[in-house]
C-alpha cells in the first residue's frame, strides 16, 4: 500500500505515516491538493495530512481540501510534535548567524528564538526543505529548525533538541482514502454542515446530538469563501455513523442544515497506540 | 492619540489603523506581542490586531495574546484584502525570478502563482518587508506581493493586480486599549469560557443566548496550550454587556463555565462607513 503526504522525506506527515502503518510505503507530493489528488486518482491508495494541533489550532485549508475530493477519513493518527536545532557537523550556537524554517515552526520555538543574539530568521516553505537547505549550502553559521529525522537525512547534527515552547505539543492528522480501512471499529464520526443565518441556528444544531448523549469532541467554524463572516461547521462525533442514535440525530441536524455531508465514520486514534513516536523521529 | 500595528509601514494591519481612525498616528511594532505591551505600559493609546480572514479564518495567536494582557476591545474594522505584485521600475512579468512574500499571502494567490512558470517562490516574515528586499536589492527579476500602497511607499510598482484567488477576502481587526472608546454605542460583546470536558456541556452554555434570543454571531474553539484537545471558546454576542437580557445570559453561563472573562463590548463596525478602503489602500 502507498500513502501520500505533503512534503519531503523528514517531515512531520512522514512521521506520522510512518506511525499510523509502519508497513506501508509512503510517498511525497508538493502540496496538499496534490495529496488529495493522489488518493483521489492514484498512485497513492491513502493519505495523510495534519488537521489539528493543539498549540496552534486547525489547519483549515485541509478541511476545505476534504470537501472538494471525493475521498472519505479513514483514520486518524497523533505524532508529539519534537523540534531541533539543526546545523552541519562542526557548527556551534556562538558562530550561528542564520536560522532556516517554517513560519509555523518559527513560531513554536519563539522562546528559544528569543534568547539568540545577531541571528538572522528566515521563513521557508517547510521545515524538512530547510533541513536539505542547510546541508546543501554547506556553512557552519546556518543552522534549521526540523525534526531529529530530517537531521539524520540530510546529515546534520542537533545543536539543541526539544526547542518547542510547549512539550504537549501534539498534531493530529487524518487518513483519507477511497475505501475504508479493514481496522478497528468506527466509534468517532466527522460531518460538515452549514446553517440559516439566525439566532439559536446553533443551539438547535447540537440539541440533535446533546437531546441523545452523543458527545461532540470538537466544534470548528470555517469561513465559506466568496461569503464573508459565513460559516461550515465541522464537528466530530463520539459515535459511529452505524450507531442508531447517531444515525437518528444525522437525520434530525438534516432538517435544519441547508447542507451536511458526513466526511468519515472512522476508530478514533488511541493513545496507547503512540508509545514509539519518538523512537520513530530519529531512525 | 498613537495607535500600535505589527509590521511596517505598508503592511495591511497599518491599513486598518487609518481606516479605524483616520486622525490618529499609527506607530509599528515587530511583533503582535510588542503590540499588546505598547498598549499594555505605553506609548500607544490603543492597538489593531488581525483576528480573522474571511478566506483563511481565525488568527489564533492574539485570541491568546488577548486573554494573557490587561487590554479591553473598544472596537473593529474590516479591510479587503488587496493583493499586487509589485517590482522596480523595467521589471516584467516574463523577466521575473523570484516572488517573494508571506505564506498566508502566497496562499491567498495561489492561483496567479500556479500560472507562472520558472519562478522560485520564497517565504518571508511579513508582506511589506519582502516589498522593501525587492526594493533594496535592487533587481529586475524580482517581485513581492504585498499592498499597493506598500509599492508606493517603496516605489515599486504593480506587474499585475488584484491578484488574490477571491475577490471578497476581508479581514477584521480588532481595535484594543486600555479605556473604552467614545464613539459609538456598543452592540456586540466578546467572551471568552472553559466547559467542562462533558457530553452537552457546550449545548448547555448556548442555551443561555439561545433562550434569550441573543445572537452568536461568531463561535471559535482555540486548544489550551499543555491540555491537548480541551478548548477554550471565544464567542461574539449580537449584543451589548449593559443589556439585562445579556447580562443574565452572561449569569447563567458562569454557573457552568469553570471559567468566563468578557474581552470588551464595542459598537460593531458598519460596512458604510468601510466605503473608502481601496482608496486608502493607494495613498
Amino acid at each position: 500500500m502507498r500513502i501520500a503526504y505533503q512534503g519531503e522525506p523528514g517531515a512531520f506527515s512522514e512521521a506520522a505515516a510512518r506511525l499510523f502503518e509502519p508497513a506501508w510505503e509512503p510517498i511525497a507530493f508538493r502540496t496538499f491538493d496534490d495529496v488529495f489528488e493522489a488518493v483521489e486518482r492514484g498512485p497513492a491508495h491513502y493519505g495523510v495530512v495534519p488537521i489539528e494541533n493543539s498549540i496552534g489550532g486547525s489547519i483549515h485549508g485541509n478541511y476545505d481540501l476534504l470537501l472538494a475530493h471525493h475521498v472519505s477519513i479513514v483514520g486518524e493518527v497523533e505524532l508529539p510534535v519534537v523540534h531541533q536545532l539543526l546545523a552541519l557537523p562542526g557548527a556551534t550556537l556562538e558562530g550561528l548567524r542564520r536560522i532556516h524554517s517554517h513560519p509555523q515552526a518559527l513560531a513554536q520555538c519563539e522562546r528559544f528564538l528569543r534568547k539568540l543574539t545577531g541571528v538572522e530568521i528566515v521563513a521557508t516553505l517547510n521545515t524538512a526543505g530547510s533541513a536539505t537547505q542547510v546541508a546543501d549550502d554547506g556553512r557552519l553559521d546556518q543552522a534549521a529548525i526540523a525534526s531529529a529525522r530530517a537531521g539524520a537525512l540530510y546529515g546534520l547534527v542537533p545543536l539543541a533538541e526539544s526547542i518547542q515552547d510547549f512539550d504537549d505539543n501534539l498534531t493530529r492528522f487524518l487518513v483519507v482514502g477511497r475505501r475504508p480501512l479493514d481496522r478497528g471499529v468506527p466509534d468517532k464520526t466527522t460531518i460538515v454542515f452549514t446553517l440559516a443565518n439566525e439566532p439559536g441556528a446553533l443551539f438547535k444544531a447540537l440539541a440533535a446530538f446533546a437531546l441523545r448523549s452523543i458527545d461532540l469532541t470538537k466544534l470548528e467554524s470555517r469561513p465559506i469563501p466568496g461569503k464573508p463572516w459565513q460559516y461550515l461547521f465541522y464537528a466530530d462525533l463520539g459515535a459511529p455513523r452505524s450507531d442508531l442514535a447517531c444515525a437518528r440525530a444525522l437525520a434530525q441536524l438534516a432538517e435544519i442544515a441547508p447542507t451536511l455531508r458526513t466526511l468519515g465514520s472512522y476508530p478514533r486514534w488511541r493513545h496507547a497506540e503512540a508509545a514509539a513516536p519518538v523512537v520513530l523521529g530519529v531512525t
